[in-house]
């Protein structure tokens, strides 16, 4: 079959490659910052830091550990729920992570911490590595099943760098707050993997089709990847945020938002079927909206009652996605979004960057305090002279410049996937672990025989 | 069928009411606590607090992720257990917990940090919320499979109200130490969970019996719960300790008694098994008993040889709890216990009290240190002008508070949910996620066909 | 059959046997370490400690709890991966480790913080004990499926002795720095593993063949595994640095190391196949191996690109290994190594431990600083006053030590398991969950039908 042939040398190739590049680069431009460097034992009497134990590394290493495990458990479990594809979503998602998180690294180290001709790396670099990912992780939800590793790896290249551009012009040129990247990971990594799947339309993926769904103990593992996606989220939108309230503030935030969405998603999931039955789909993922939607706001003021608030809105209109934006966008915009992004990173991410800009515009005095306000928003930091209203402006321009740089970009890099020689799967192989990996060869039928335990039943 | 049009507008109506409900409530009490507020950037200067880092928020923050796990993984995946309830038992604990941490807050906060008509949360709010619910996915244990997530909602807004009082009780009246709740938390919701199943006594439960068990990837995914569980309960029972010294024993006490716990367990089900095999349902519940029976004491100086041998006795009295009470319990007291709750919580959540009853009575000054003998039972705030032999009567006279607020509690509980409007499955539909579940529709037996790969067995 | 018989009795006795004599052994020898004891109230003044939140609980308990799942959770389900083996692999895993971890604390605590007669436990007491028992989870994984329960009891009571003496002369002796136990861990963990399997080497394992591979969903399981050791190795080779900056580049050089892996792991093993094929068995298990290679030096200054390329050598190593050096072994030098533990802990770990003496050698004031080359190689306790030079060639003697004292070690142990009295299954057992296990009775094919929920399909 051609497929097999194409891929043959083409994987292992640009593995080796991609690795290869990171390992040169790293060893040109990497180094560690002054907390990771051996010099610290000296530096900190510059610093008037008295003890080792003032060192970054304990109060953003549980955050950071957290934001891991949803990147490759996470998000690398939530797409198993194929039923032949487990192997592909939770391997190419370990694969494209691992390399991905190396060349964030770089390209955000680029734009962020470059001085003296070297990029340093310190915990904070981990963990915004990480967040660039994640909005890869989104965008392979929209493609799952449907491209090669090879694709995927070409994908994350471009989308690494597209991010680091884009992150690089809200917070550092419109100067937004995006604390759990509503904007920067989710609307973004949303809308362009939206866009490289509507460009690389297959008319006839139905040949595949009936590969495109569950089996019960698929269903099960994806829920490992829900609930610590689910459990984890206050760390992802506090990991960054501001020592002290911000970081305490962005975790009760967010469990709220999470809570109110769970008895939300269920209601409609009910609601929406005809004999009141829940859907696995929508309970493995229009559950987590709440946590997208209060990304960008959850170290504002948005006081408990407006975070259930808004988990309670993001339930409601992540699980209608599910049960009609998403067949509707199938149909009749060739979109076919494999785990429905849309419902739980397009349209969430779009409601977390409203409501950022919302809660940014009418944010005051009576509600921070003076210097609060000032370090909510880095006024402290002479960054910016703005009224709360003139940031709540440019937090919406956020929103649709993330937009702007998700279709654009996800145009040209659909268009470099439609390429050949990726080795992209024929329709008839969508969906199908077969093509990249050698499959256990039995059945998995297991049970008991009392009297002879080398015998065990295989289902003819 | 009857109970299909029953639920079909129930479940949506339950929740929407509920987290309409909550919204409110948090609108009207809920604020953020002053270590979550942007006025903490001035606040800190009142206090004499130097650094961002002193925050509550990083000296507990590990400690309630773990918790948090426990709660919708491990107990969430524990109860996977049975063959074709896994989807209601992860995904209604996930209901149930998420709409019972809101509800708490709420109680727990009205009872703790009520000042000045507001409710200020905190990290420690959400660890005892987390704590709250604990107890309600106990209760959940003895009922599984035989009750709809209607009647869980309505369970679990009334146990979180108990489970509040009760902890009032204690805490503040009785002014007894719980650290890890073996009395608030293990004891109150395994004998609430045990009356509320009496109450709903089904005598044809047998019609469902086939459905009553495992399969051997049911077990696997219970495992998963099981060693969360198991690994993070040092986190548990150290999470609301004095920070010191209290927090770093406490671990140390809960580590030891969980190790020697597994031992004991296994010993017991090899030996009480006529062949020597070992019992699947045991190392899921039993190698936790530990845990529990060392709750209430975790913080006291158990000393380490008294941890192991609290858990080297909890692994035998719960694995023969398994073996002998509950089949007993179920022929003649009517006590239908889905998960053996009474062993894993119930017994070992006395001997907890037990346990902490006696370690508080012998605590002396040659022990703990003058200081340390009057910070370990907040001697020193002046809440209390006890001995310790006093401090003991208390602490026992918990355990009889706990019992009679758990039998009553669930006595009036199990009536209400009794009452023919809460969508409860008929005898014949236990343990069967078809009731309330979109279900797949394929079998699941994936095998390799290497020629072929569009084609997969599909057993007759 | 005779083996049911053996069996019966000798597990509970065992079990109980052990936990018996830890018991005792706690209650003669071990005391809380001063930070978990009461006194810690009154002893911070002496120690001038102002705060409660010094305690080093707050600093070590985040990495604990990610070591303690890598070993229960990480390790337990990697070996799931067997079709019919996964309840022993996890349960004994379980059961092993849970011993393993009290007898650590007693023989590491014998030898490293014995004084006035007694041991002092504190939180990286706990973090040791795991560190050795991982050792134990490495040997594990070579006779996986072909011991019993009560054999691997008595291995760890060996290996665990050994490993501290091993450990004593590494450390106390020759004073070599092995932050992340390349050489203390996986080296001596895997070859005590194949001399032991060894010893124990079955010509007639084939007629077990047929059940040494996995299904689909055991692959799956096994990948929990997997990623929760990737993902928390940063932990591991952290977890008893220096605190400061030594932990904070620990952290860093694993994650650079491990990402490497992944890449040229998933290279290596497709290119390896003749169709350009992945293995699962690769993905488990050689992504994982530029953890255990940057062990040593992990705290040291590898820089990011150095610790890139110890991974990128890593994976290819191990997936080499995989293909085609454990066949060879296995057919050629009698060594049956169920999980190729060689390539993942073996090899790597010598590479680890190479590494580690060049690094140290090649360390000078100009990389370190003067207060950061005496703080890295612990020069300003007085503990040596060795040049760098020098404590490379000391680093390199810890891997032969290490070896030799794992091939003496795994040769007496493996006398000692071929006793005919420790209830070994028979060839035609191997691989055989029935043998130990209460096994569930239903086939597992779960599928649904619509209209009549108390029908299954039972596949014939």
């Amino acid at each position: 079959m051609m497929w097999n042939t194409n891929l043959r040398w083409r994987l292992p190739f640009t593995c080796l490659l991609l690795e290869l590049a990171m390992v040169v680069l790293f060893s040109l431009f990497v180094r560690y910052d002054f907390e990771a460097d051996p010099h610290w034992t000296e530096e900190k009497k510059y610093r008037h830091i008295t003890s080792d134990l003032e060192n970054d590394f304990y109060y953003r290493y549980p955050s950071f550990q957290d934001v891991h495990v949803m990147i490759f458990v996470g998000f690398g479990f939530l797409m198993t729920f194929l039923q032949r594809y487990s192997f592909s979503a939770v391997g190419f998602n370990f694969l494209l992570a691992a390399f991905g998180i190396q060349w964030a690294l770089l390209m955000q180290g680029w734009f962020h911490t470059f001085q003296d001709g070297y990029i340093f790396l310190g915990l904070e670099s981990l963990i915004n590595a990480d967040f660039c990912v994640g909005s890869v992780c989104v965008a392979f939800g929209a493609v799952l099943g449907k491209v090669s590793p090879v694709q995927l790896l070409i994908m994350t290249l471009f989308q690494v760098t597209l991010f680091a551009v884009n992150e690089f012009i809200l917070l550092n040129v419109l100067l937004v707050k995006d604390a759990g990247g509503s904007m920067t990971i989710h609307t973004f990594g949303a809308y362009f993997g939206l866009t490289v799947t509507w460009m690389l339309y297959r008319p006839n993926l139905q040949k595949s089709k009936e590969r495109q769904s569950s089996v019960y103990h698929s269903d099960l593992f994806a829920m490992i990847g829900t609930l610590f996606l689910w459990m984890y989220w206050p760390s992802f939108n506090s990991a960054v945020s501001n020592h002290g309230d911000a970081q305490h503030r962005a975790v009760i935030n967010t469990y709220c938002s999470l809570a109110a969405c769970v008895l939300t998603s269920v209601a409609l999931s009910s609601a929406l079927h005809k004999k009141g039955k829940l859907d696995m789909v929508h309970i493995q993922n229009a559950t987590l909206a709440g946590g997208v939607a209060v990304g960008t706001a959850a170290e504002m003021m948005l006081m408990p009652y407006g975070s259930l608030i808004i988990g309670f809105i993001s339930g409601i209109i992540s699980t209608l996605g599910f049960v009609y934006l998403t067949p509707f966008l199938e149909a009749h915009m060739h979109i076919q979004d494999t785990c429905g992004i849309h419902n739980l990173h397009g349209l969430p991410g779009l409601i977390g960057g409203i409501v950022g800009a919302v809660t940014a515009a009418s944010a005051n005095l009576q509600v921070y305090g003076q210097e609060g306000l000032a370090h909510a928003f880095d006024l402290e930091s002479g960054k910016t002279n703005r009224t709360t209203d003139l940031q709540g402006s440019f937090q919406a321009a956020g929103i649709f410049v993330s937009i702007a740089m998700a279709l654009v970009g996800g145009g040209v890099v659909g268009i470099i996937l439609k390429l050949p020689f990726w080795a992209q799967p024929a329709d008839e192989n969508c969906f199908e672990d077969e093509i990249y990996w050698e499959m256990p060869e039995k059945q998995e039928t297991i049970s008991s025989h009392p009297e002879n335990p080398a015998l065990k039943t295989v289902a003819p």
